[in-house]
């Protein structure tokens, strides 16, 4: 069973004093801790004692607090195992996770938030044209590659190579995607039943691929305190994964840069509990201010790493890629063949020019990046100043925090403000993450201001929405 | 448990006379309906009485094949369940089924017989230049279509309404293959351990895609009977299947086209067991000399229709769609997300301008694949006149009966003799299939009679390897 240590009670509270009644107000910032998904349902929390002398608090105030969430249905207290963390059964204001990010169709008025896309590369087109060149030599073939490509492979091998990892063409498998590599990595590893460790929050497709997959997910907070080796191994162990999903280059949503201290500690946990990392470099491409401080896998053979063009280049673009350790190499492809015979051959012609021209094309991918991103922190920053949200390093995305726990109420009213949302909760393995809501920088510079008009309507909206948790008076000021 | 009535033995032994000794003769004929998996394996044979009855022969011949046949292995006696049929637990000269056709590099001086493909319709490369002119328009969103491009799904719903059934846009789903298509189907509609029916033989990469997708098939022999109603609902209801997968556009391998009957009579059956068919028309424009009656979901709106440009334009072109019925389609699109996140905009408008474009480039391409099948049937005839073949009336292969159970035999010195063929064990669910072996007519008409003389090389290399099945003189001239 998952457990949580008073100490990190107290980590995950910070600093904030406490309002009066301080049993209430100890309540309300415990309750957000498991409506956000940094205590997870399911943790078994410390003693009333160990709170005690942790947070420095009378017994009054402790027993107080867990009586109240207790009520609520934020605890539930079994005889032997003391009290875990919990959801209200009624669910209500606080929607389930499980569901992926699904594209649909939106009114022409509205703007999409829900992904974390930009348009086209500049260039794209020449690399099409490029490509096609090439296909006639290509047409007298049957077409077929399972494993990809051969110059494509060849391609991929020199890029890793250039960052620090020498690879073999022959470990390099092309998909269609980063997602399709992962359903294969995962069907080739894993046995129904199985658990994979997930960040949370994290990209909620991986959470509806592995659960799709037949695979639990075991959850590993990540936010405020980043991939700490103690409480990743302690999650590891608990949770008996056999695999490990992490997005150390740009976390999606939270946009956090794993160091190169972080890549060497946790690789070190996952080859002690000899759990084999996952490592999903989607968003690799999209170091903003920094740049990642080289492969994962540089310091984790035993890693799978992914790659993808749908972030660097375009979403419609449908081509990706897994590097693996040579024994697993076999396995990802026969499972990758059940799913799905092949990539389209000049899909992987347009990747191959692209990674000739890679450089200049993405020079000016994360300019643009950086321009809408430093326009949609000034808007937000304008329009709705009560939201608070870290500086991301790289990627796509601002994970915005709320005041009060009204994500979901947020992304349900959005829609009458013109804007349409992710839920916060959708990034969460375990519901939770209801103070958070997702802001993918993908909005042309000139528009961001319009969308924080809209973004701070919405939340006057949901506001004044009926809360079901907070009551009127915040309790934490 | 499966049976076999004494009735069905005796049409599958056909009128072949016994040779002398008699028991000698029939176990042969028996035993080579089991590696054929005529009769599958797990299924309950008749009694001796009714056997003895229903063929016509003595007590002593039908009792003493028997003893033959269960000390060979390929019977088995439970105290209460009768004689069921099996494979000898050494596995030896048998194959067991369950590997997929997955390319793999072949020596240049060896042809590849393991596909059924053709290279690129001519054409192709106009649709691709047509395409790239429209994909500018598209380069500016963000490139995500997880149902697929509008247009495409409208083009592909006047497809169907120009072949008699009417189809709404919205319940067409594009996906990268009729085999990825397959995945999702199986995903969104089945939980794992549900039966899913196979034809046997059929293609080895839908045995593949069920049993990996945690599903067991449950076998439906078509050969020689074809797609017999009644059997069709036996196996339906001692199986417990959920789906059913069947091509009977041009079935594969047998190149069987279902009848305007048989389709009306399978669909009743169908509807009956609530059985949902899987209908993959992969192979559906490719009739060479007749054409098929119309969509099987036009008789049976319960159908799930798969669809791909891999046969019918090529194998390079990864772009495939579902046709569900609409309550089926949702779950479709969900379970096609969770496994890989779209299609490429580019491969989907280049199929877009293939069926505007369509009718010429098809007719060239059967009258190519007609060339190819003569050439290739005239070699055989030539160079193997004891193998024997029906004509397929479309399709892309050759499903050849041998002589002598050699079939994996050959498949395994073939390439010495400087060929590469699939083993026709591969395609069947249970084993089997050994007196078979798929030849797809995918070289160039002035190439098979060289392949002809590689394949009779490598048919003599078969029958001179040591046989572990057959005695020295066959019993059965």
């Amino acid at each position: 069973m998952r457990t949580v240590s008073a100490r990190t009670v107290a980590q995950l509270l910070g600093p904030e004093p406490l309002t009066r009644p301080a049993y209430r107000s100890l309540a309300a910032a415990m309750r957000r801790l498991v409506s956000d998904g940094r205590i997870l349902v399911g943790t078994r929390l410390p003693s009333e004692r160990a709170l005690m002398s942790e947070l420095g608090l009378s017994r009054t105030t402790v027993v107080g607090a867990l009586d109240v969430l207790r009520e609520e249905g934020f605890i539930v207290t079994r005889r032997g195992s003391g009290s875990v963390a919990a959801l209200p059964e009624d669910g209500s204001g606080l929607a389930l996770s499980g569901a992926g990010l699904v594209p649909t169709d939106v009114p022409p008025d509205v703007i999409d938030l829900t992904y974390a896309v930009l348009p086209a590369a500049a260039g794209l087109t020449g690399a099409y044209e490029r490509a096609l060149e090439h296909l006639p030599r290509h047409l007298s073939t049957a077409g077929y590659h399972p494993r990809g490509l051969p110059e494509l492979r060849q391609a991929l091998a020199d890029w890793y190579e250039s960052r620090g990892l020498p690879t073999d063409p022959g470990d390099v498998l092309i998909t269609s995607g980063a997602h399709a590599a992962l359903s294969a990595v995962l069907r080739a590893a894993l046995d129904p039943g199985d658990r994979v460790l997930l960040e949370t929050p994290t990209y909620p497709n991986a959470i509806v691929g592995v659960r799709r997959s037949g695979l639990r997910p075991v959850p590993f907070p990540i936010d405020p305190l980043g991939w700490d080796p103690g409480r990743l191994e302690l999650a590891l162990r608990q949770g008996g994964a056999r695999m490990a999903y992490l997005v150390p280059d740009f976390q999606n949503p939270t946009g956090r840069l794993m160091s190169g201290d972080e890549r060497v500690q946790v690789s070190e946990v996952l080859r002690r509990t000899r759990v084999t990392p996952i490592i999903d470099e989607t968003f690799v491409e999209l170091g903003l201010d920094v740049s990642p401080p080289g492969p994962f896998a540089a310091s984790s053979p035993a890693a799978v790493t992914l790659g993808s063009t749908g972030k660097a280049f375009w979403g419609g673009l449908r081509v990706g890629w897994v590097r693996a350790p040579h024994p697993l190499v076999a396995p990802i492809l026969e499972a990758r063949h059940s799913l799905d015979l092949g990539t389209a051959v000049l899909e992987q012609l347009v990747l191959t020019e692209l990674l000739r021209a890679g450089p200049e094309l993405l020079e000016e991918r994360r300019a643009e990046a950086r321009r809408r991103r430093d326009a949609m922190m000034a808007a937000l920053r304008t329009h709705v100043p009560e939201w608070s949200f870290a500086v991301p390093p790289g990627g796509l995305n601002l994970w915005c925090e709320l005041p009060v726990d009204r994500g979901d109420a947020l992304s349900r009213v959005a829609e009458s403000a013109g804007v349409r949302l992710a839920r916060g909760t959708q990034f969460g393995t375990d519901g939770g993450m209801d103070r958070f809501v997702r802001i993918p920088f993908s909005v042309p510079a000139d528009e961001t201001d319009e969308v924080g008009r809209r973004l701070a309507d919405a939340w006057r909206l949901a506001l004044g929405s009926r809360s079901t948790r907070e009551p009127a008076t915040p309790l934490i000021a």
